[in-house]
């Protein structure tokens, strides 16, 4: 597997990379960043996977989320990838809209047309991309954590339920929690997914949860001035889930904050310290 | 005045505003963010002004920047302005090259045509502006700092030397020291101000030195990967004039680092320090 260095910059110590490959899952050249901090020679890092929301690409949370310098300090490797696959040749909304297609791949594998052929986000960042990091960066394979913002937080539910054994903690910005039950997720699951609502539930926190999923506990932080917590997000879904099931969340509603980077990357620090706790214990 | 609220997010427990203004010394729109840390009701906060580099607008600290947190913890506000007036009435650059006219002002009052009537960048940035943000934000006018990058290091260290009882701390990245002797430099000035370089020499950090203007202290990071370092920045020559004139200079060559907002971020919280150390004092 060949990687292209797009760009290399020192930053807190350690290299902030931009890479590009050719992806066996997507069909598609994909792109996406890697942070190595400063480490001793042979040593293998601690490794935190970041999903990306609607619209964006690696370079949102690369340039907005604020993550070095706490990963700098905790040791950590930072990984995002893009939303979705891009380019000329892939479907996107017949519309043109921001919510499905391109830069909204919703973390799945499509099984309906056209999409089928590329929108293969799920396979992507839980198969192809973790191989491809693991063989080409000092990634320690047993201590992996992940996390996500707003549909990327979708995402890292989603995977954290679906590999419980796999990563060591799991937190998310302001999730789309229950993607079956709002628009933007019916809208994405019924066109990549098909009508066919049980075939959504393996893609749906809440779901996942209600049919058996586990996971040791996860730390999620919603602004309670976020334009979409009512009608997209809706964390009380999620709240109500890990209550009946017995998983711990710790849900923070924080005061003022909305949906943007300006919110994440207030918080930022605290989540890597979060996965740094679990994945050093 | 009146400002118009282009977004205003909360972040790390402050405000960050971005805002629009027609001014009367560009004669065009002008637009700047504001990060107004949390604070008592009443209170006047020191303010620390940051000038940006070639191409750059206000944007590009604000989203790379990575001051917010070292703001909100240290009770300072941000400000940070254009680097040029704009618009499709704004004269650029005859060849659309990236380092004279639109994003590329250099901190003048241009007095040659076509440029003089809009590239009034000196007055702009420490007259209107000021005025503006005194009369709008809780700033306390007798604490004033200013810092730059690159094109807005060159401002800073201009305005510093040419007002050095009005702002308290002075600091650049990757500064033009120079610019009467590089090529970015000779081709602005040469434009903004004609060809007698003998009215470069008051925006010219070195040349003020030269002819005798003082600051208290500088402190200036460049990085030793930077492509720019030999050619255009010269951070010798104002280590040299520094030496020369007993102004003490914090000159940090650091290395691997480049010229990008990579490794601004990296050590901006240093830079906010070292200003709240003598905003405070």
């Amino acid at each position: 597997m060949t990687l292209e260095t797009v760009s290399l910059n020192k930053s807190y110590g350690g290299m902030q990379g931009v890479y590009r490959h050719t992806s066996r899952e997507t069909a598609t050249s994909m792109t996406f960043s890697v942070y190595i901090p400063a480490h001793q020679d042979g040593a293998k890092l601690p490794v935190v996977w970041y999903l990306s929301g609607l619209t964006c690409t690696h370079a949102n949370v690369t340039e907005k989320g604020e993550y070095r310098r706490a990963c700098a300090e905790l040791g950590l490797i930072f990984v995002a990838p893009d939303t979705s696959p891009r380019g000329e040749a892939v479907p996107g909304d017949p519309a043109g809209a921001y919510d499905f297609g391109l830069g909204a791949g919703f973390y799945v594998d499509a099984t309906q047309a056209p999409f089928s052929k590329n929108y293969r986000m799920w396979s992507y960042v839980t198969k192809e991309l973790p191989e491809t990091i693991i063989a080409n960066f000092p990634v320690d394979p047993a201590r992996q954590s992940i996390m996500g913002h707003s549909m990327g937080g979708h995402g890292a539910l989603t995977v954290a339920l679906s590999h419980p054994a796999r990563y060591r903690a799991a937190t998310a910005f302001s999730p789309i929690v229950a993607p079956s039950e709002v628009p933007w997720g019916t809208k994405a699951l019924g066109g990549y997914l098909g009508s066919s609502k049980q075939a959504w539930r393996k893609h749906d926190a809440v779901a996942l949860i209600e049919d058996g999923a586990r996971y040791s506990e996860f730390l999620v932080d919603v602004g309670d001035a976020d334009p979409f917590l009512k009608e997209q997000l809706r964390p009380d879904l999620l709240e109500r889930a890990c209550s009946d099931a017995g998983i711990p969340l710790t849900l923070r509603l924080q005061k003022g904050y909305d949906h943007s980077y300006y919110f994440v990357s207030t918080f930022m620090a605290d989540h890597l310290r979060w996965h740094a706790e679990r994945l050093k214990a």
